[in-house]
């Protein structure tokens, strides 16, 4: 690996460039200068080759998808991103096209979203490419966007749509058959590339009670607020956006309510601000959709169009008394 | 794997006690506040199963090791550390006790250290385990210790002793044959629990020119620092600081100089602080020593007490024409 570590460090210099504190990448650690007024935002996310990510994937993809899902963290805590630290454990058998096209992938996306890369550790490992970024972000000091801010009455909202990043995965692997070859390509990018919403979090500040994005999928994620803001939520099906291509495939709703991968922002607002938030979306070139509401008690309903709450079973969704709750 | 998340979440979330912007660990990220007339320090430091510690080391000693290389780091830079965050791929097989001792040997050392634990990412994984943490420092703004900053005719200084950790790694594999028990002993626990110099490194601002810490080896760092800070070094072979125990193993110096996990301090500092710093090592309870001095010129060179310069072959040390420099 010893001509490895040396072209990854040629190919990883000039992503610092423009960020002193960085150090050229040659220190032991970086720099980061305090701002009056702000607070940083620090995240860690790790991707396990075949577990996070297909194996076979291509390294600019792996790279970029790193990079997005992190982004995502800092977006739902209304964070304009700066900086990230890459710690990676290449395998052996990475070549020197592959590094080439990795690093091409990391440079691209660092680059859209204006952030440097400004240290990390490279090793060697016997086991799967295992990657670990941390990435910083600023915000307004007392203003970050928290899961647990959200009140009683708040409308419930999502950007985008949900379920295509777990539709993608099947997508990826070839599983969708009889679908629409554009539809599948369609998947398939929501699944490698999520857009991690950066323009939007920092917009949601001061309209936003809770925020967080969807990763673990929708249902999961919005449980994770209810506990920490101790209310409940009722999600109306039917409100939930979901893709031409989603609808295409016929899946079941539970599937994309709680397939994950979304990297979608979930977030909660009083009703007043509905007109703001439609605004805001349309500035950041976003459709934001209310999807529920919040409500006293624990855990998350989902609700059919006549109300009655839907649960997942074994074998899907089934009926349940109206207003029982899941508790995640 | 889902029960053993359940519990790494339950053993963290202590960790994170008394630092209000981790968010209990039950946010995507942690928040830091801005300190007026600082700059935080940031460095990330992966560890691999089979590669950076053996698999059968016991968990506490890993995770000890783990937080005890990043703070080095921190130490190098003169910064006071005040968090970490941990990403983290556990094996399967990798059970409850295994989790609670890991998590215990971490509670110790980050209380030790007085850190908290502010975020992090757990992912299952089927190759070895693989560790990364993310160390956070505090710093005055504009005095962090750099690579770069040594100085023609600087004294070169090193903390404690050298050879230790490459000696203690021998040790630990049961290959130190013939040695006292005792000294097999304190060499193997100095490769286990490296000594992060968090009291020394802050009190050398204002006084050394350029710092880090010996990770890869003396000669390897120091030549480090000599290209950070387009200089020569010299070091004086009998001049560097080994422990009883090492000098008990009759090791060539070579592979004292070039072993690596030592996680000392090295530094330069004008001649003039030399009486300063003996007293800083003695309020900070580690020797410093001087071992050679920064020329012009490229690289690094270790001569013997006649001045000769040695080089390393492939059988070990041979003799130079004096001041022939060994590029590193």
């Amino acid at each position: 690996m010893a001509d490895e570590f040396r072209l990854i460090a040629d190919l990883f210099a000039p992503l610092a460039a423009g960020f002193p504190g960085a150090l050229g990448l040659k220190d032991d650690a970086a720099l980061l200068a305090a701002e009056a007024g702000t607070e940083t935002v620090v995240t860690v996310d790790a991707m396990v080759a075949g577990v996070h990510f297909l194996p076979d994937d291509l390294p600019e993809l792996i790279a970029r998808k790193l990079v997005r899902v992190n982004l995502s963290d800092l977006a739902a805590k209304g964070a304009v991103p700066f900086a990230v630290l890459l710690a990676a454990a290449f395998p052996q058998r990475i070549d020197d096209d592959w590094l080439r096209r990795f690093a091409a992938g990391l440079a691209e996306d660092l680059t859209r979203f204006a952030v440097a890369l400004i240290g990390g550790d490279t090793v060697a490992t016997p086991g799967p490419l295992t990657l670990s970024l941390t990435a910083l972000g600023r915000v307004a000091a007392g203003r970050a966007l928290l899961r647990s801010q959200a009140q009683l009455g708040d409308t419930i909202w999502v950007s985008g749509t949900i379920g295509d990043g777990f539709l993608g995965l099947a997508a990826a692997r070839g599983a969708l058959t009889g679908l629409d070859q554009a539809d599948v390509a369609t998947l398939a990018d929501r699944y490698h590339l999520p857009r991690p919403r950066t323009t939007l979090g920092p917009a949601l500040i001061g309209v936003a009670h809770a925020a967080m994005d969807v990763s673990d999928g929708l249902v999961q994620d919005l449980g994770h607020i209810c506990r920490a803001s101790a209310v409940a939520a009722v999600i109306e099906a039917e409100r939930v956006p979901l893709s031409a291509a989603a609808q295409a495939t016929n899946s079941p709703l539970a599937s994309l309510l709680t397939g994950g991968d979304d990297y979608e922002l979930l977030f909660t607002a009083p009703f007043r601000a509905a007109a703001a938030l439609t605004r805001i979306g349309e500035a950041a070139g976003v459709p934001l959709t209310a999807i529920g509401r919040i409500v006293a008690g624990e855990g998350v309903t989902v609700v059919d169009a006549a109300g009655q709450a839907l649960a997942i079973g074994q074998g899907g969704w089934r009926h349940f008394a109206k207003g029982d709750a899941w508790p995640v």
